[in-house]
């Protein structure tokens, strides 16, 4: 089990292109959503998947268990996705030391960039990029659950 | 994947007890629970642990996606369960060639033992067991996610 403390910024800045890492494509969607808790089965890279439990409400701080399951029956779990399947592709982008995952949504979300900053620490807000949006941490209608299974956001940075 | 077919009886005869090939205590929870999807966490013998994603609704065939996770993993998901822990020593026993899981459920649920038989192939009722009893197939309130959520059904073979 890991705690998850996450803030969530949209970008429209494309300056973080330049520091990109790592990118990967990101198949994802859920078999289970409830109040409090998700399943979620994701495929990286059509090469790998996993499955994971997320459960809490609290929106920077969440129990998540994750597990690797194998390719071919997270293919056939996508027969039982609740909402969309979602396509995006995950940049990893590092600046001041802080991994930031950008998101570049793909399909009926294109448009959306969400990046998102994991750390176990509060970062002030003068060590974050300037190619940060607005700030939208805690904004449900964000959130990967809500992007699979609730309405399209409109996208405003 | 696997295909579950299941038919299950009430046992109030214990002419069973004399033809036990092994036995597991089980304790198993669900984590998620909606119309159509169940996902439940199992602990073996206090040994082992697996995670069960089940869909479908047709009481006698359901896609079923099981997946083995650490035991100290399976306790913290304890955590998180909906309903009812419940607990059962289920019996390995041998009837003419047919496996059947005889399951003596504890606690709340003390008095209640179920016999499933999983098989691909229908078994005509001359080939099934005398100690079985009222056969209980596609009725909700025995199976294993009601036990666990809903209400205590009656006990009556």
């Amino acid at each position: 089990m890991g705690k998850e403390v996450e803030r969530k910024f949209l970008v429209s800045d494309p300056a973080w292109r330049s520091l990109v890492e790592a990118d990967i494509r990101i198949r994802q969607f859920y078999v289970a959503a409830q109040p409090g808790r998700t399943v979620r089965v994701r495929i990286s890279d059509g090469r790998s998947a996993e499955l994971t439990l997320k459960f809490g409400d609290r929106a920077r701080e969440r129990d998540e268990f994750e597990y690797p399951i194998p390719l071919h029956e997270a293919e056939e779990l996508m027969a039982f996705a609740i909402g969309r399947v979602i396509e995006k592709t995950r940049h990893h982008v590092r600046h001041r030391g802080y991994l930031y995952e950008v998101d570049v949504f793909g399909g009926v979300l294109s448009g959306l960039v969400v990046a998102e900053l994991e750390t176990p620490e509060d970062v002030p807000d003068e060590m974050l990029p300037d190619w940060l949006g607005r700030e939208v941490t805690g904004e449900q209608k964000f959130y990967n659950a809500s992007l699979a299974l609730g309405e399209i956001p409109e996208i405003a940075a």
